[in-house]
C-alpha cells in the first residue's frame, strides 16, 4: 500500500509525464471575462482515500471557481430531500450534444436531459428555492462541513461576471417556464446559480468533500454519514455518464472513473470504495473540459491499475 | 459468502418479486417476423462468479436470439487486433437517441457516435472482415470457446427473417458508404450483421462467455486469459455508456452494472472483479430493453448491495 | 368585371360553400388568456382592388387582434431604412419548422430563418428601436394612414396578456443576445412586440392597409406610393415563402397567393397587380393558420382561376 | 415589345454585366466524375415567351445535363395521374435542409418533405413505376414532344457515374422503405432515377418544355394544352416554394420567379402568362445553384421590372 508521500511523487512523476503532452494545448475559458483572467500555468491535484491518507502536489490548496462541479452537490442536496419524485423535472440520460443547448430542451418539452447540463442545473436549483429558505448558504453549509474548510465561500467578481453575460441561461430558464418547469423569479434562479458556479475551492478541499462519494454516503474525513448509500451509488451513476458533457463516453472509455468537470479548470473524480481525486489546470479542450486534468487522471488510472471497470 | 444453492434460491424470491410488476408490461418484439413468436413468458437467469459458483433460475438452459448482445464480441475482436485505431471510424460517445438512428450519423460526417448503434455495429463488421476470411466463423468459435458450448450456432430463419425486412441496415451501410466509411460489399456487411444477431444463446452460455470481463480479461470458467485487462476494462466502460441504447442512464441509475441488451429480450451484466449475468424475459419497454430483465437486475443489486458505484 | 355586389354575393356563396367543411374544425388559440374569449363563430372577409373596388361580406368591420399579420409591416418599416443589410441578422428562408421553435437558432448561430418566426419578428424589433425613437407609435401611424382608419390601435388587455405568458418569447431574445444579435433590453425588446402582436384591425382596415403590395408599393386607397416596388415585389417574395409557418407550402398550394396569417385568426392576402383581401375567422389549424379563412381563400382563387401561378 | 433581336441584345448586354461578378465563384460538382468533366465556362440563356417569340444568347444549343430539374417533369407526369392521392407519399413543403438530407425523413416517418429533394424524387419514381411499364421511355416521350427536339436523351456514361457513387440515393430509397413508402426494387428504382437526371438537353429545349407552365398548361410551341391549368398552377407554386433547395426564399427574394435548379449548371424559370427561360453555367454556390445563373435571372427580372410579385 502507498504511503502519502508515495502518492505525492507519484503524482509529481504523472505530472512530469503528461504535462509535455498537454503544452500548448486547449484554452482558458473565456465568455465570462474574471474566469479569463486565471493563470493558465498553475496545476494542482489532491487525493483523499478511504483510509485517511491524504496527499497533493502543486497548487493543491490554490482555491479555484468550481463552476459546473457544483451541480453534483446541489443535485445531491434536492435529490436527498426529493427523492425519485425530483425526476419528473428532470433526466438522468447522457444528451448526446453540448452543455448549454436548448435543442434537446424543445424535444423533450422542457425537461432537460440530465442535471449535469445547465438546463438541468437551473431547474435544480429552482427545486431546492423550494426545499430551504437560502440554497446558496445550504450549499455552503454543505461544502464547508464536509471540505472542512469554513472559509469557503463564492467568488463575488467571478458572480458577477457570470450574471453580466448569462443571457444564455435567461433563456434557458424562461424557455422551461414556458413548459411549466421553472416556478421561481427568473432573477433569483439565474442569481443562485450564478454565484454558485462562482464558488471557490481548492483541491483539497473538493477531495475532501467529495471523498463522502468514495466512502458510499460516509465521509473518510468526518467518520459521519452525509447521504445514504443509494444516494451516493446514484449521485455516482449520474456522475459516469453525464458528469463530462458530450466526452462522458472518452472519459470512461480513457480514464474509467465517476466525475465531474467544471470550466474552471477543475475535475474530481472518485474511485467508490477507494478514494477522490481533485486536479486543475484552466486550459479546457473544446468538450470544456481540462486537457491536462484528463490526461493525468488517465495516466494515473493506467499506472494504478484500477479503476471501476 | 453465497453458496450455488443460495444464489439460486436468491434468483427464485427475486423473480417472485419483481415478475407481478412486470406483468403485463412491455411486447415482444415485432419487426423480424421469427422474433415476433417466442413465447412471452419465458423467463431465465444465469450467473457466473469469478470464483467458479455458477447457479440459474428458471429457463436458463433455454437457447434465444443473443441479437445486439453480439455487438460487445464482435467490437472485443475488431479492438483487440485494430487498438486506438479502430476510433477513426466510430466513437465512444452516448447517442442520446434511438438505437437505429441515422441524424446523428449525418450531424457526424458519417462516423457512427458508438459501436453499440446499429450503424456502429455495422462499421465494426466491415472492420472485422478487413481481418478476418470469415468473420462469422470467428465470432461463432470465440463464444463456443467461451461460453463451453461447442453447439452455439446462428438460427437460420431468424437470420432470413432479418435480411428480408433489414432496409433500414442497407440504408445504414449505404449512407456510410457515401461518407467513405463502408468498404465491403452491402449485402456481405449486411448478410453477416444478421446472422450475427441471430446467433441463439442461453443464459448460461452468456454469463460464462462474458465472465471474462468481470474476471478482466481472464476467463474464470477456463482459467485462460481471452482478452488483455485494459481491453476489458475498455469494453467495460462502452457497456455502461452505450450498452442499453437511450436507456444507460436510467440503466446504471437503477441497477449500477455495465451490460448489454438485445431486442431478443435478454441482458447481459458484468460486476467487475465480481460476476456476470445473463437473464431473459421477451417483452420489451419502448426503448428496447427487457422489462422484466431490467427489473430483476434492479432488485438484485439492491437487495446484494453492491454496484460499481 | 365584377361589381362590388357581385364580389359581396360572391363571398356570400364561398362562404356558404365552405363553412359546412369547416365547421367544428380547429381550435381557438388559447395561449393567451386573452385571445381564448373570441367569439369563434364570427366570420369576415374584405377585399380592395387595384382599381378601388371594395367589397365585404360578413363581420368585416369587427376589429381583431392581428397578431403575426404585424410582422410583414414591421419588416417593410425595418428594410425600407436599413436595405440589403437588414439580411445580416435575419434570412429569407422558409424554416421548416414551428413558429417559435428555438432549434433552428442554435444551428444558425442566432440568426433566424426569417423575420416571419417569432425570433425573426423580435430581431426585426431590436432594428426599429435604432431606427425610431418609438417604433409602436411609428408602426400604428403607418397602419392608420394605410388603412384611413384613424382609430387603429393596440388592445391594452391583449397586449398585458401576452406579456405575462411570454416566457418563450424572452428565451428567444436571450438566446439571440447571447451571440449578439439583440441589441436592446430585454424588457423593451418584448414588450413593444406584445404590443405590436395586439394591435387590433378589422378585414376592412387590413385590406386597405395591404393594398399597396397589391399596387407594387403604391396604394389604390390613398394613390400614394407608400414603398418602392422593388420593396414592394421583395417583401411579397418573403410573403409568399415564410407567411404561413411550416405550412407556406400547402398554402402556395391550395391558394396560389402571398400573404400573412396571425394566431387571432386573420389571414391577409395580396395578388400582386390585382387586389389586397382580408379574412376573419378565430379557430386555427395545429399550424396555427385559420382553418376556414384558408377554405375560403382556396375556394376564391379556384372559382376566380386566378393567382400568381 | 421587345422583338426577339431585341431579346437577344438584352441578354448579351445582361451576361456582359454579371459575368465579371460571378468570375471564380462557385465549383463545378464533383461528386459525379462524369458532371466534373464539363467546360465550366459555357454560359448559355434561351426564352421562349407566350406569343411566340424566342431568342437566346451563347451556348443555348449545347445539351447539357439536367439533372434535378428532370423532378418537375416526373412531379407533374404522376400528379397528372394520380391527383391529390399523391400527397399521401410526400408533403409540398419547404424542407429548411439540403437537397440530400435523411433527417427529416426520419422526423416524418419515411414521408419526404417535398419532392424536389432527392428523398421526394425517389418516392415519385417509384409511383412513376406503377403508372408505366417504363417510366424513363414515358419521361423521354414526354421531354421530346414538349421541346419539339425527337434527339433527346439520356447521358449513358452520366447514368452510369451516377450509379456508381449513388449510395446515398440508395440509402434514401431503403430507409424511405423501411417505413413503407417505397414499393418497387431497390435497383429498378435507383437505376431509373439515374438515367433520369442523366437526361441532356440544351437551353432551348428546356425554354420550350417549360414554356406549357407559362401557359399555364397549354404549350405556346404545339398549341396544344399539355396538362390542366390547376396541374400547370399547382406544379408551379411547388417551384416557387421548393425549387431551389435551401435557397429557395433567396431565390423568391431575389429573382422573383417560379424554377428548378439542377446541379448540372442549369436553371430553368416560369412567369405565368409570360415567358419561359433556361440558363445555363456549370460553376454551382455552395447550395447547388448556379452562381452565374442566378444573377442572370435576377439581373433581367430587375431591368425587365417584372416578377411574379
Amino acid at each position: 500500500m502507498r504511503t502519502e508521500a508515495d502518492i505525492a511523487s507519484l503524482f509529481a512523476e504523472i505530472h512530469g509525464r503528461v504535462a509535455p503532452r498537454a503544452a500548448g494545448k486547449g484554452d482558458v475559458a473565456d465568455y465570462i471575462p474574471e474566469l479569463a483572467r486565471v493563470n493558465a500555468d498553475r496545476f494542482g491535484v489532491f487525493a483523499y482515500t478511504l483510509d485517511g491518507r491524504a496527499a497533493g502536489f502543486g497548487d493543491y490548496a490554490h482555491a479555484f471557481s468550481i463552476q459546473s462541479i457544483v451541480k453534483v452537490v446541489t443535485l445531491t442536496l434536492a435529490y436527498q430531500r426529493m427523492g425519485e419524485r425530483l425526476w419528473r423535472r428532470v433526466g438522468v440520460e447522457p444528451s448526446g450534444g453540448a452543455f448549454n443547448s436548448l435543442i434537446q430542451l424543445e424535444h423533450d418539452d422542457g425537461i432537460p436531459r440530465n442535471p449535469m447540463l445547465n438546463a438541468g442545473a437551473l431547474v435544480v436549483v429552482d427545486v431546492l428555492l423550494e426545499l430551504f429558505d437560502d440554497p446558496l448558504e445550504e450549499v455552503l453549509r454543505f461544502l464547508r462541513e464536509t471540505s472542512g474548510n469554513p472559509a469557503v465561500d463564492f467568488d463575488r467578481s467571478v458572480a458577477a461576471s457570470e450574471l453580466a453575460t448569462g443571457h444564455r441561461n435567461e433563456a434557458l430558464v424562461q424557455f422551461m417556464r414556458s413548459y411549466g418547469n421553472i416556478r421561481h423569479r427568473r432573477d433569483t434562479v439565474v442569481g443562485i446559480y450564478c454565484r454558485l458556479c462562482a464558488i471557490a475551492m481548492s483541491c483539497e478541499d473538493l477531495a475532501r468533500t467529495f471523498s463522502f462519494f468514495a466512502g458510499r454516503g460516509r465521509s473518510p474525513v468526518t467518520g459521519a454519514r452525509v447521504v445514504s448509500q443509494p444516494c451516493a451509488k446514484r449521485m455516482t451513476a449520474i456522475m459516469t455518464l453525464c458528469g463530462f458533457y458530450d466526452e462522458a463516453g472518452e472519459f470512461a472509455y480513457r480514464v474509467g472513473l465517476p466525475g465531474k468537470s467544471g470550466v474552471g479548470g477543475g475535475i474530481v473524480a472518485v474511485h467508490p470504495g477507494e478514494y477522490a481525486i481533485a486536479v486543475y489546470s484552466p486550459p479546457l479542450n473544446r468538450k470544456g473540459n481540462s486537457v491536462l486534468g484528463r490526461y493525468f487522471l488517465e495516466e494515473l488510472t493506467t499506472i494504478v491499475g484500477e479503476s471501476i471497470y
